[in-house]
């Protein structure tokens, strides 16, 4: 399978095991709507490229990475809610709450992200020896990535923040939190779904950690520009909602020119850090995932 | 120590370890400002006291049992919120989002729901030989009883519903998951706290399970009793809100006196059901409790 192969490979695992999830009535209903609104999957992709790089098969990071998916769904839920960013639109379409109501837009993503849980929690091994512990080990990468250390500390800041407009460092730790850490989450996880059946070598943590940092930098720095240079039709979403609100991002500090160099600037550091891991398997769609991210237009 | 020495110390425990917890400024202010908002931790104390029959101490339920009280105080503040119940006061004093706004408020939940799990696959041991998986066991417990199949569930139809009275049957089936399920997670997990450390009989799984789900229908069917028949300043929070929303309850479908019946009726079978289970440690504390509950006037 060449690059594009795998990473098809592993998005059409990840639609198939979610469509697999939620199917009752009910609040089911708004939780599926959601989950299954066409997103790009990154984080599950990463996940699995990551336990294939430390020696194990796509498919055993199949369900470390949908509940990371779940989680990253619940936390999209949620900041489109009126009280946060107010958003009408996701992916091209309507928003869980304009769809199902506030009411049941919140539920549904408290509800998904106990399922994130429950679904690392109760991933299928077979785990073997030490490895019995990678789903407790991944829950609680996940937990601390959620939490207020991660994801809603920076929800938190980038929302309320104090008033003043960010510095460049301000943020870079906003999106570090905001988004950061739940990229590196999914990514740290792949390689603990493979120790749950392999001997995996220690630094593979510390480069998947730091890939993601940069991944998600480059990530972010490239959403500003797509919101700053192009149309709702190629985004699917409003753009320039950020300027239009007075936002600081990286399109107002640094100019579009100063994140394109950045975004390639971050692109290089992410596959740099790659090569310190002790790797069983191959890093080469990892490094070509960075370059195709760098390179998207939606 | 007798009974109520015990839930005292039991409930100090808890309010030592939660003010231990998000001390910071920002988003801990409010997830702080909430977890010490004065709970009666009914949930870390019968997880405390389960650990306890089952032959362990107290302490050894404690981080399991905050973790569920994290939970708990997660969905009450988005319970509270405009979207949901829309309540302004809670435990005599301003609900959370009525001190921080909607968006804080929203965030501080879905933080606290991450801490849960943080705080349960975290917990210090000293865990031996197979009891080290007793946080994962905990925390896919807490992961079952939170979602869709559980609270989250639970609160979905207690709140959306299909716009009829609800039957005996359907009130209790709405307040088993709303309410029951995490008791019962709160109920099991102090097992399992004792389980990472000693032997205990499976059978005290089962029974853990059983008395927790007559508990928390003496419990609901007594907070029923109380919405009906008391103040606001004995309760500290609005009463008759729910005969005001023309909402069934207890009181609509059995009247006041047919309550009174089953919360004793429930309580005998919660005590009977922990007759079931093989303990190496007393059950009198937990007999004494369902007693101290069904006779609580707030």
């Amino acid at each position: 399978m060449n690059y594009q192969q795998q990473m098809d490979r592993a998005y059409a695992l990840t639609e198939e095991y979610l469509a697999s999830c939620f199917q009752g009535e009910g609040l089911e209903k708004a939780m599926r709507y959601s989950l299954m609104a066409g997103g790009k999957r990154i984080r599950p992709i990463l996940t699995m490229l990551f336990c294939q790089a430390a020696g194990g098969e796509l498919e055993e990071g199949l369900e470390f990475g949908c509940g990371v998916e779940m989680l990253h769904t619940y936390s999209l839920i949620h900041d489109d809610l009126p009280c946060m960013d107010n958003d009408d639109l996701r992916r091209g379409k309507p928003t869980c709450h304009k769809v199902f109501g506030e009411c049941v837009a919140t539920l549904a993503g408290d509800a998904l992200q106990a399922a994130a849980f429950r679904t690392v929690l109760f991933a299928k091994g077979p785990w073997s020896g030490e490895g019995a512990a990678a789903p407790a080990l991944a829950a609680g990468v996940l937990a601390e990535a959620a939490g207020v250390q991660g994801m809603c500390g920076g929800q938190y800041w980038d929302t309320i923040g104090d008033g003043q407009p960010h510095s460049l460092e301000d943020l870079t730790a906003i999106h570090d939190k905001k988004t950061g850490a739940l990229l590196r989450a999914a990514c740290v996880m792949g390689v603990l779904a493979c120790s749950g059946h392999r001997e995996v070598d220690d630094s593979c943590i510390d480069a998947a950690r730091e890939y993601a940092t940069h991944l998600g930098l480059a990530f972010q720095i490239r959403d500003d520009v797509l919101d700053a240079t192009s149309t709702t039709e190629e985004l699917g979403k409003p753009v320039g909602s950020d300027s239009a609100n007075g936002k600081t991002t990286y399109v107002t500090l640094l100019g579009v020119e100063g994140c394109r160099e950045q975004v390639v600037e971050h692109t290089r550091l992410a596959k740099e850090a790659l090569e310190r891991g002790g790797w069983r398997g191959s890093i080469g769609c990892l490094c070509w995932l960075a370059d195709h991210l760098a390179q998207r237009s939606n």
